[in-house]
């Protein structure tokens, strides 16, 4: 039998529309305003990141995460240059060849790295191993997820020798923020610290894994990578029409502290997973637990007993790891629930 | 001075959620839901369109109609085929060469048609003259716009008659509806007599312009043209992660009537605004007036004027020629004032 | 009965390999050589296209007209971009979309214009009516023909205007020279007048219409626009592993006059296969016959009769009009034998 | 002091044209010839194919081995599909992303092997592991290389082996041939044993490094695949205009046995030189030498003193290991002499 839960641990984008994000939404729903953003809110909403970030960056709205990766490795690279990324990054695990599609061919080279982290040595022999041959793709940029997909956070002065590398070598510097908001809180740090004065150009900076519906936004530190990305935007069918409804949320959840709350709410649901996890015989968590999903080694029988009993979440990197994913609402209820139910299983 | 007005006449995309799709849009917002449409909302509104159209076809949301037309077009046609519409087609016109982007560089092929609507006779003769060779794209399928980017109707024996010549040259058959609604209002028949009972194999479906905030979905009726659409879509980032709340605007405004009252309302706007415009000395309306919109012929300093009393509009195919499109939001004292404007102006 | 010529005037690319291209095709196969250009020969033929050129321009080798056509404009305009020509262009007639398919959709935007030829006029028209709305393709380049697909030339001076009008709005200019030999010495000018000197960013510049076997060039004179072209090359299949015969043939009859010779040759006999066409009662010549080439508008059942006697040439642009192309090898004996055949069935 | 040799061991790209070759390019250089495949040395080129093959088979020809790779895998995989290799496969690594890019975005993945070889199990636990998600390229298709980049052989049942895994798996079977003559001469078989009476779909099969000096070619045994395939390779700028001079190569080449005399040769110098090569202290070879070139492992400074002698080889896959290929027209004494600077060299 499957009993599905009212919240359960499956993705953070299982959850619902954060109340900030949903009255802004209500809102901005009077009267005409101009398509494709050349409104008001999408103004307030760019403004807004701006201040966020101390920088006057250009700021883009797309749909989802995997095509703000997209447009950006693409903004980066053309179809006969590769862009470094971790071996198990999103862009190369869950996004189906998105960067490969909108590049027109763009290579991406998987690089290992302990905690789903790269470092500037591997990026550097990697760099430095193709250069010169025309055979090979032309490496010209790197990605690196924050906080990566292991749950685990580059530290502001791992970022910082990641973009002195990549300034060495003459690469541009992407950074995957679908969960940024959980990174800034995680680190107690200015967003400006671990992106462009860390020597990030671009970030993939999206809300709609902490409260927002759907959304997502590219925003370029180095404004030259942005030149005519509003033709890629529309070309890609990425240009939203009514573009104030994405912009509106984005207005909601960051004016105030609103996604910073959130993100910590999340965090701290993941650590009290964590927690509870690790005082379990035959449970642990092989990767720290910086954000707001746990990675934890179960006992298959543990894990078919919670997913009978009703518990959604996705299988991690290796056999007999899950992935637990706790988000703005959920609640400590449900995840004391969670442990309950496999403490009896794992008895 | 540009005074603004609450609402113009510069696109239906310009306007905001109507009540059915805000409502369904908060009632869809409790608890977590599985993402990337495995989730109820999603199933309701498929049920809903396949009910529509009195058919068992499949259905998959996009974020726009560009998307949704480039994904149809790509679902028929390779980077060597070629696509035939009408010279002014939206898909050629507005969308940044989306089609040829989503295809790797199917081409489209431009064809004349009076009051924006290609005939089984143009279609044949482009279809015959390219055959056999392969220096030239091959031809593959046809797109058409149901209504027309000149606010014209196809009539559904005119649907039928392009349908048997698509059948018999072998060719797909697309329609882009992104005002379906106003179509099947005006016409006052059933979704299936102009699309799959007159030839179509699929049709992309918008109701963004009719009162949703965001979302487009396509409609297979020829369901072999689908095969693996969902990683098609993924691939190019048009894959909502949290589907629900798109699918359940369309659940909010298909759900009963409220999709045709809304588009019978704008239609009314449009002859309304039309009507008034014939009466006025120098103005005349080009087209028949058939859906939500019109292309009036102006003169340019009433043109100009009304721009500068706050009235925005676009500017349609010739010079001295506006598009003015009306609302599911659309009041009539909009339209009075618009018009009252424009007799003062033209004296 | 199709009693098949040793030659005949169905295009100058049936031709064979001119004795110098073989000659040095012989000479270079000896030993072994660098691959991928890095031999002497490939050096010797790119320094005599500099000579020939009169500028220190970036020299690459492809394989065909229409992949030295479709890199050029890759090389020039992205996804988003559009690339104007003649709406008889051979990249949009006769190359099933390549460039769109190198460029990953970029929009081949096709004008008007008289014997096969753009003006500034057009051009400028064109490129001012799409500025500044992202919602279409953005012009980028412009790709003219010389000689012209009509058979006709541009002389200096309008290549000239054409050059400043690019230059004046920002774009590119890309020559597609399959027959470029033709037109310099029909002209009698300098190759630089009629390509950098007015205007022109790059050439494909093609011998296989003129006594080459295989292979084609891309000359760029902005070398700008050169950058990592090599990657293209190789990504594309482009880059000949044995380079050196393709280079060979190149040196073979670039050196001395022999390309000039040959070009010389075929347009004498396009001349010659002209003149003793109007002569006849019922056939004509549309457009002037300027090269190796003859457009010529012949009864449809002379045209019936002269293919039943073994002639193979091909349709042109319009019904009854026909395309006759002489080459380097192309017989005195040939022309008047065609013309003998054609007085008859005319009679 | 770097003192070139008349042959060395680079690459077999770097030979010349064979004999056979050359005399068939120009006895094909008589009188004119219709293009683009359509004439007579074409059709005994495809007809001799299909002889060797003992198969009814499509074949195409084009200019590269990269090109006949990529759009093979394009054939079979869309921009969402993937394409199972081994990790230092040539389409991996020496073809700048050419799959990627004539797909539109298909991704190969790397599978590790022993020799340069796949085998079934690594096949099916890839394919397996993909399987039923959308957020993943779906795996399509699976390419090997025969001879491998290791110079190593799969032998008849390990294709069949693999062959039957595909076809369980519902995966179609490519086989990279650049070098098959010196397979099918090593392994003493028929071409159908280790093609597709083993399982392979199609074969990109090559002579550039067998004796011609251009042209590659697609050998379509599953002829479903071939649909359009002219099309695509129009598009591409694949199609040679004046296509008898690279078929009458392969027509001289394939006739009698020159095909298999050269690659036996070639193959016996690899044999001698690895032969040679075990002899010295310090040298050895670390991968089987079953075809035409010896993967080898030196001492850094006996690599240093060839190169600085004058001869020229690629390194191979890890450091102080270097390839040293041979040709059909490589000599006993090059080998010799080859051998004494080693041994000099290394003391």
């Amino acid at each position: 039998m499957n009993r599905s839960k009212p919240r359960h641990f499956a993705s953070d984008n299982c959850s619902g529309i954060a109340p900030e994000a949903m009255a802004a939404l209500v809102e901005a729903n009077h009267y005409h305003a101009p398509s494709y953003g050349d409104d008001l809110w999408t103004e307030r909403a760019c403004d807004r990141i701006r201040e966020i970030f101390e920088k006057d960056c250009d700021v883009y709205f797309t749909f989802t995460g995997t095509s703000a990766n997209a447009l950006s490795l693409a903004a980066m690279a053309r179809s006969y240059h590769a862009v470094l990324c971790h071996e198990r990054a999103h862009v190369e695990d869950h996004e189906c060849a998105a960067p490969e599609f909108f590049s027109g061919g763009a290579k991406l080279v998987l690089l290992p790295g302990e905690n789903g982290k790269l470092t500037p040595g591997v990026i550097e022999a990697e760099a430095l191993r193709n250069r010169g041959d025309f055979h090979a793709s032309k490496v010209r940029a790197v990605t690196i997820t924050q906080p990566t997909e292991h749950g685990t956070l580059y530290q502001r002065n791992e970022i910082a020798a990641i973009g002195e590398a990549c300034q060495k070598l003459g690469l541009n510097l992407h950074m995957d923020g679908a969960r940024f908001s959980n990174a800034v809180v995680a680190l107690g740090c200015q967003p400006a610290d671990i992106t462009w004065r860390a020597g990030v150009d671009l970030i993939s900076f999206g809300l709609s894994k902490n409260g927002a519906a759907v959304g997502d936004t590219v925003v370029f530190f180095d404004r030259s990578l942005a030149v005519e990305f509003e033709y890629r935007l529309k070309q890609s069918g990425q240009l939203a029409s009514k573009m104030r409804f994405l912009a509106a949320q984005y207005v909601g959840l960051l004016t105030g502290d609103a996604w910073l709350r959130h993100a910590a709410h999340a965090n701290a649901m993941a650590r009290r997973l964590a927690d509870g996890i690790c005082l379990l015989r035959g449970a642990s968590v092989p990767h720290p637990v910086e954000v707001n999903f746990v990675i934890a080694a179960l006992p298959q029988q543990a894990i078919d007993g919670l997913r009978a009993r009703g518990w959604h979440f996705y299988n991690a990197f290796k056999s007999g790891e899950v992935r637990l994913a706790c988000s703005w609402d959920t609640q400590t209820s449900d995840v004391d629930c969670f442990l309950a139910d496999l403490k009896e299983l794992i008895g």
